[in-house]
C-alpha cells in the first residue's frame, strides 16, 4: 500500500506548489559538474545546449538595447520599445535585416498553417502557435535577442547579425513567453495548454481543474545569460505559460493551478506562495509600485497582490466575463490605472457562437472601476481570447480578438480616439516608438500614425503572428512567429526620417 | 464572418478524421525535393533527421531477426520473441550488450523519477514515461532496432553495436508505440495524453471528449526504412498513441476520437474509417484471420471489426469496467480466443481508492464470453491502468497494475497455473522464448520458469520500465525505458545453456 499512500498524498497536494532544486545553487552559480545531467537531456543529443561564443556581440554592439528585461513586453505598460542615444553606431539607427529559422520552422512562403486539412485553417494556426512556434515576441538585452519557442527550445541570437549564440532545451515542454533577463541570468517559464484525464474528470465534477498538471514539466528554468547553461530550476504542478516578472532580486510567476509564487531569483528559493482560484493561462503578472496585477480564468478574475508579502490587496471581475478570457490577458498598468480586457457574454447569433470583448479600467490602488468599453461583438475565436493592452502616455491601445480592430482609447476616460480595422484577429499589444505605432497582424508588420490611426506603412514578415508584440530597439523591429522564425527588419527610415 | 464559418465547420467535423498528404506519394516514394520541408522541421536544426549509413548492419547481420514487424509486440499474441537458426553467427546466440541514451535520457543510476518532488515519486514515473521516455519496448527487423520515444524522436540502431543509423522527429508529439516495419517502410504513430480546454468543457457537458484534439499533431508518419526520410504522413484529429497494425498492404490505426482507420500503407490513401464511441488510449489493434480487435475507453468496450470493410462484427464490455481501463489495454488473440483485461469497480477502502483488475476471454468469432477472472483488488495506479496480456501456446500471461502480480492462466478455462509477486505494478506483456519467460519490472529484467513461475535469474537494467515488453531476438534482450534509454543485454547463457 506504499504506492497507494504516495499517490493519495499527491492527490491531496495536487493543487499546491512543490519544488525541486536539483542543482546546488545557494551561490547562484552551479559548478560545471553539477550542471551536467541534472535534468533529462542526453549530453551531445539533439536537446543538449549548443554555444557559439564567436557569435556574441562585441564592442559597442554590447550596448544595444536595455540592460535588463524584467516583465512581459519590457514593463507594466507593455510597450516593448527601447530608444537609443544619438551617438550610437549607425546600424543602431538604420536597423538590420535577418531571419533565423528555429527548430520547428515552416517556410515563410507558406500561407496556410501546417495541419489545416486536419484541423481547419483557423484552428491549425492556433495549434501551430501553441505547439511549434513563438507565442509572444522576443526580449532584447545588450545586443542579444532572447526568444522562447513552443518548439521547446530557447534561443540567444546576436541582435545585429541573427547568428546563434546559444540554444537549449532544459525542459521538454512549451516555452510561451518572453525570456526575462537580469544580471547574469535568463529565466524561462515552461508549460503547455493541455489537461490530463484526471483533471478532465475533476472539472466535470467540481467545475475546476489544474491546467498542465502531470502534462510534462512546468516551472522556471534559470540559465546563465552568456552561454545558456542551466543554473537552477523549480517545478510547479500547474503550467507556467505566463511570462514571470522580476523586481529587484525577486521573481514572480503564476500557474495553471491558480498559484502565484515569489522566488529569490538568484537561487530559486521560495519566498511566498499565494493560492488563488482558477487557472492562469497567459496572464503575465505586471508589477508596478510594489503591486502585482494578473488575472485567472475559471473563475475569471483580476487580482492585485502585495509584491512583498503575496497578500491579496483586491480582486475584481469584468461583468459577463467568459470562461477562459480573463486568464488569457496580461493587464497593463500605468499612471495608477490597470487596463484589463476579456471576452464576455457568449451568445449564439444566427446559430453561431459570438463573444463581446470588453475593456475595463481600474484604479490600481483600490480596484475601483473607472470605465468600461465594449469593443463590439463578433465570432468566437479559437484559443487565445483577448487583446493584450498597451499604455503609452495617456492612451490605451488594445485589439479585439473577435473582429480584428485596434482601438486607441483615452486612458483616463476610455473615450475612443480612433479605430483601425484591417486584420481578422487582433491579439498582440502594439508598440509605440517615436512617431509610429507598430502592430503585428497575421503576416505583416503594420505602422500607424499613433495620433490618427492612419496606416503609414507596412513590412511583410511572412508566416503568422499570434500574440506577438513587435520589439523595437532603435531602428530595428524584432519579431517572432507561429512559423517558428525570429525576424529582424529595419524600420529606421520610418522612425528616423 | 469567414473565420467564424471555418471555425464552425471544424467544430462539426471535429470528431471525424481529416487527412493531409503533403508529399506526393502515389508511387510510395517521394523525391528528395518534395521531402524537404514538407513538415515544420528546420533543415539542419535539432529536430532534423540525421543518417549515418556507416552504422548500418552488414553481411549476415542483416539477417538477424524477423523480416517485418507488423503489430504491437510482433503479433496478435503479443509475444515479442524471434528464434534464430542454429547456423547463425555466434553473436546471434550469445547475445550482445550495449546502451543507447536517447534525447531526453536521464542517468540510469538515478533511482527516482525526474520531477518526483513536484509530482510525487509514483506519478512522476508516469509523467516521465509519457513525456520523456519509451512507453513500450522496441521493434527489431533485419539487424536493426527501431524505437519510438516520447522524447518526440524515432531511432534506428544497429542491433549488434547499438550505433545510431538514423534519428528523426518529423512531428512534435509523443511517439508511444512500437515502430512498425514492412517492405522499405517504417511507420510511426503520434499522439499524447492531453486534452485541450474545449474538450474539457465538452466532457463536463456531454460525458465525452476527444483525446489529443488540437494538442499538437496526431497521426501516422511513414518513413523510409534505410535512412528515415519522410515518405508520407496522414493527420488525425484524435491522438494516435496505440501502435497501428499491418496486414498485407493495409495499415490500421485507432485514435482518441474513437475512430478506426484503414490506409493503403504505401501511399497513406484512406480505405475505410469506422467511428466507434470513446477514446482509444493505448489499446493497439490486434489483427488475426481478417478480424481487428481493439478497445476504447469512456465508454469502455472491446470491439471486433472486419479488417476488409471496417464493419463492426461484435462488441463487448467487461462488467464494472472503470473509465480509462479498457482503452489502455491491447487485446491478445490466439487459438480463436481474445484475451482482454481492465480495472473494474472503483471503491474506496479505508478511505483509499482501489480497483479490481479483471481478465476476460471471448470467442474471437462470436464475442461470446468464455471465462472471467479477477486478479485481486488493490490501490488505484497512476496513468496506464491495465496489464498487456500475452498468449503462448495454451497459456495466457498477464500482470496486474494494482498489485504487481503476474499470473499464468489456462487459455481455454482461465484456471490459475501460477502466480508471481515480486514487483509493485505489472503492466507489460511477458515474452516467452525457449525455456524462459522474460518480464521487465521496474528497473530489472526478470527470467522465470514458464511452467512454474519460479524466478531463475535477473539482469539489472536501470531506470524504470512502464509497459515495456522485452524483445528477445536469439541471445539478446532489447529493452527501452522511462529514463529514455534503449538497452541490449545478452541472455544467451540463460536460453542456450
Amino acid at each position: 500500500m506504499k504506492e497507494l499512500k504516495k499517490f493519495l498524498t499527491l492527490q491531496v497536494a495536487g493543487a499546491f506548489f512543490l519544488a525541486v532544486l536539483l542543482v546546488p545553487a545557494t551561490t547562484g552559480k552551479a559548478s560545471a559538474e553539477s550542471e551536467q545531467w541534472s535534468v533529462p537531456v542526453a549530453p551531445g543529443g539533439p536537446f543538449d545546449r549548443v554555444y557559439y561564443p564567436q557569435n556574441a556581440p562585441v564592442g559597442p554592439d554590447t550596448h544595444f538595447g536595455p540592460r535588463s528585461w524584467t516583465q512581459m513586453n519590457l514593463g507594466p505598460k507593455h510597450n516593448a520599445a527601447v530608444d537609443i542615444s544619438e551617438k550610437s553606431p549607425e546600424w543602431f539607427h538604420r536597423g538590420v535585416f535577418w531571419r533565423y529559422a528555429e527548430a520547428r520552422a515552416w517556410p515563410l512562403s507558406r500561407k496556410i498553417a501546417f495541419g489545416a486539412k486536419t484541423y481547419g485553417e483557423v484552428e491549425a494556426g492556433a495549434v501551430q502557435t501553441q505547439f511549434y512556434g513563438n507565442a509572444l515576441g522576443v526580449s532584447e538585452v545588450d545586443g542579444v535577442v532572447y526568444a522562447e519557442s513552443d518548439d521547446m527550445f530557447a534561443y540567444a541570437l546576436n541582435a545585429r547579425t541573427g547568428q546563434l549564440i546559444w540554444r537549449t532545451s532544459p525542459v521538454g515542454n512549451h516555452l510561451m513567453g518572453n525570456p526575462l533577463v537580469k544580471g547574469h541570468f535568463v529565466y524561462l517559464a515552461s508549460g503547455g495548454v493541455g489537461f490530463n484525464f484526471a483533471n478532465v474528470v475533476r472539472f466535470s465534477k467540481k467545475g475546476r481543474a489544474v491546467r498542465g498538471m502531470d502534462v510534462s514539466y512546468n516551472g522556471i528554468y534559470a540559465l546563465d545569460r552568456t552561454d545558456g547553461h542551466l543554473i537552477w530550476h523549480r517545478g510547479s504542478v500547474g503550467e507556467a505559460m505566463p511570462t514571470p516578472a522580476i523586481d529587484g532580486n525577486v521573481l514572480y510567476f503564476a500557474t495553471g493551478s491558480g498559484s502565484v509564487h515569489a522566488l529569490d531569483r538568484r537561487t530559486g528559493r521560495p519566498l511566498w506562495t499565494t493560492h488563488l482560484k482558477g487557472n492562469d493561462n497567459m496572464s503575465s503578472p505586471a508589477i508596478d509600485h510594489g503591486q502585482l496585477f494578473l488575472a485567472m480564468a475559471t473563475p475569471p478574475r483580476l487580482y492585485s497582490l502585495s509584491a512583498k508579502t503575496g497578500k491579496l490587496l483586491w480582486s475584481r471581475t469584468i461583468k459577463g466575463a467568459a470562461n477562459t478570457g480573463m486568464g488569457d490577458v496580461s493587464p497593463a498598468v500605468g499612471n495608477g490605472i490597470v487596463i484589463m480586457d476579456t471576452v464576455t457574454n457568449p451568445a449564439m447569433i444566427h446559430g453561431k457562437p459570438t463573444l463581446d470583448p470588453v475593456v475595463e479600467a481600474f484604479d490600481a490602488k483600490t480596484g475601483k472601476s473607472l470605465w468600461v468599453r465594449s469593443l463590439g461583438r463578433g465570432p468566437k475565436p479559437p484559443a487565445f481570447k483577448g487583446g493584450v493592452p498597451m499604455i503609452h502616455e495617456n492612451t490605451v491601445y488594445v485589439g479585439s480578438p473577435v473582429n480584428g480592430a485596434y482601438e486607441a482609447l483615452d486612458l483616463a476616460t476610455g473615450k475612443l480616439l480612433w479605430r483601425w480595422s484591417r486584420i481578422k484577429a487582433a491579439r498582440g499589444a502594439p508598440t509605440f516608438y517615436k512617431n509610429r505605432l507598430f502592430i503585428s497582424g497575421e503576416d505583416i508588420l503594420y505602422m500607424l500614425d499613433p495620433r490618427t490611426g492612419k496606416e503609414t506603412g507596412s513590412v511583410k514578415i511572412g508566416g503568422r503572428m499570434g500574440i506577438v508584440s513587435p520589439t523595437i530597439v532603435g531602428g530595428t523591429a524584432y519579431l517572432a512567429n507561429t512559423w517558428d522564425w525570429i525576424v529582424a527588419v529595419p524600420v529606421g527610415k520610418f522612425v528616423n526620417p
